[in-house]
């Protein structure tokens, strides 16, 4: 995809600042070639841009002044990370897909494959399960019965979606994703535990993307739910009756343990854990590795584990390094 | 299936109070219509109980009062979640598998599989592989060459088992599951590191069962083994050699280490570790993100990294949270 | 194979002591029967040793009074862990793959597969994708369009390599591994986030080895690298961009978020995790659990969340066990 500067700088309501060019491919400062175009959001890679030989470069309007450094032109952008996602779609857009049901493709009589939709070699659609139009199913990808997958979604090599769980539109599930795993109820019975049967199911919403080799488990009744546009980075653990709000972000090895409910627009760092049953309110913020054990407030932003307040969990660890401050006058005395 | 609240009365050993009826789902409080059957088992469900519309609900017997609240009938049940999984397993009978190797299934000339196993759709048996009465082996499925699996074992979509690790009866392995991968033993050598072949197996015991994408490496020599009945969550990883027992519990994200020694009816928490060699006693109790660096005796409950003592840590939690009662007049003082 | 211990001894340039003989196998001590080679590496298993019924047994130099123990032939060996590597790849040599595309492997007919390459049933090759001499395609694996792999390679089982992306030579992807799923890179957009496409690819230099379920996501611009003999354990997440380094060793359950650094000869403790951006020093040791936020200097050993260097971490943990050390007289007063 061959593009001119103007008419990127139109669709994003950038200011072009120099001759217009055309541009076909993004990559980095040092890496970019003649009709490349970069960009340069860090006061730390000014040296690159002095010497980057893009044809152009996206600078963030606020530090207007580094386009001064840039041999070539200059896209000046409101929101940075925003204009990057919307340059890099119109540079590299979505491959089309080509409709179809490939040979060596193992689709069952009774499902519904749209005309539109395309499964390609080696993956199996079970009886009874519907695939939208415009739909990619990859190599490998296992859909057992009466699942319903709706319009363009992407569904990654060897990803699984089991009985009756159903996706909406645009859902995107990387490679080795699992949806619809029993869920981990246990009762004790007279001779050891026993496995809760999990008779409910999974809905994902439209918009959402699930990294590679995350679980999201069935429900023991009822539903667990993923929120519209709602971005959950690689092997993660949803567990089962989990509820999960819209616009939610969780990065790379999160764990949601049973019926833990997320609200909307909350933002999860890696590793993180929530115990069972809590609840994250609205737009709380979760640090990186964080035990979750009691409910976070809407708003809140918290750390550490089990999960504080970031301000005392920050705190907390200045004590720590500090121990000097808790000593008393007979205590140092001592050491001396 | 249709069931009378008489019938899983006598099967459950609980009190039927109010009419009998049929009965043939069960689901939330909330959720719950005409001909199905509820459970109340916390005192916040209370007020969902008394506009439920389920036909009957299950109530402990230690909670009877509450039957009063409740608009159909009851059942008092004594063991609550053991009813709840007895009850689901009577509504919810595991469906019957259709015996057979499907068109699409790929399997060596030289494997053994039961006339009443089931192979489906582009699932793979390699040489020498035996697959016992009952056994389900899903779509994706790879069996390497010389697996053993017993009867009545559940395969879900895309797991592996690899070359010559054997399988009890009524095993159960969810989609994704990787079963005799290499264990991570590295040698150093004069050009850097050297993997140490892993010419070990795996045995995983009977009724055991195993979480979407968790993972069980073979032994570098001898047997990695999984005790029977043990129940296994998503995503947990079990080095090469590790011994677990009977009974065991553990949850999503756990990592076991090479040479671990887990004793049986453990009980582990989500994204706990246990470090190389380590040995956990038998009824031990390890929380949620947990590390155990230093053998745990039998019956002992810890937490923390380095886990210790569940109390010893909580104090420890207390006191880095009340840091003033470290404090002296003096430095109070100087707050002042 | 059957091989001579004094063959073996010229191999490894061990000291045989007591009569030769042919060994075939390798098992532990207990385990070891007649025609078995063995090894004792600890003190622990010197009443093992007095009683295995190894032919021999490999011990280190450095302890060559424990060869007065063994009942049989004794191998000193200055390095015991390269010398059991050794011996294993010795005794068991990898299995010679047998050459061509079998029945049931569905090859897109643009793919160049070397003659010597084996494809195995149930495996997908992609458009215009090259498979080295040698290299194994297990079945269930799909590897996207114009995916390179190298000679000698090991493909488990169910993994995936998704477009574009390079392997080395002799790198081993155990089943389950995701090589270039998208990078979780998110831009705030009016309606909710939005991903930012990601358009790099990844390259897997030569004898990389990646454990089960691993996952390494391509970069958003450019390339996200394994470097030349790293071996990297189960459920690993590398996120976008990341770079690593030679002979980097890492851990199951490790996270490395998006841009992360690891120089050569890192080695980093199981669930680890690195922040985005950070920088971690050649040889560099990273203590399991760990939570590294910030640079972690070259040869500087760290633990704890946020990690610190071990010594002060190793402080606070001791500190945090004594709090009687913190306390004045007037506090321990009060508690009488």
């Amino acid at each position: 995809m061959t593009v001119s500067l103007s008419a990127i700088a139109q669709q994003l309501g950038a200011e072009l600042k120099g001759s217009d060019a055309q541009v076909s491919a993004m990559a980095t400062l040092a890496e970019a070639c003649g009709g490349d175009l970069s960009l340069c959001l860090d006061r730390r890679h000014l040296s690159a841009l002095r010497q980057t030989r893009a044809a152009a470069v996206l600078i963030p309007a606020a530090r207007a002044s580094w386009a001064e450094e840039a041999p070539g032109s200059v896209l000046l952008v409101k929101e940075p990370r925003l204009a990057m996602a919307q340059t890099l779609a119109i540079l590299y857009p979505p491959a089309l897909i080509k409709p179809g049901v490939c040979p060596g493709a193992l689709v069952d009589a009774s499902a519904e494959v749209h005309a539109q939709a395309r499964i390609e070699p080696g993956a199996c659609v079970g009886p009874g399960t519907i695939v939208g139009a415009g739909t990619l199913v990859e190599s490998g990808v296992v859909l057992g019965p009466e699942v319903v997958v709706g319009a363009a979604c992407r569904l990654g090599a060897n990803c699984v979606v089991r009985k009756g769980c159903r996706l909406g539109d645009r859902v995107h599930l990387a490679s080795g994703v699992v949806i619809g795993a029993r869920g981990f109820g246990v009762a004790v019975g007279p001779d050891g535990p026993l496995s809760i049967p999990q008779v409910g199911t999974v809905v994902i919403e439209d918009d959402v993307e699930i990294g590679a080799n995350s679980t999201v488990d069935r429900a023991t009744l009822g539903v667990t739910r993923i929120g519209r546009g709602s971005k959950i980075d690689n092997l993660v653990q949803v567990g089962h009756n989990v509820q999960i709000g819209k616009h939610v972000l969780i990065a790379a090895q999160v764990g949601l343990a049973g019926s833990v409910e997320i609200g909307d627009a909350v933002v999860m760092g890696g590793q993180a854990g929530v115990a069972d049953h809590v609840k994250v309110g609205a737009r709380a913020q979760i640090g990186g590795k964080a035990g979750v054990t009691s409910a976070v407030a809407a708003g809140e932003r918290v750390a550490g584990f089990p999960a504080i307040p970031v301000r005392q969990w920050l705190r907390q660890q200045w004590r720590l390094r500090k121990p000097a401050k808790h000593k008393t006058a007979s205590n140092q005395g001592e050491k001396k």
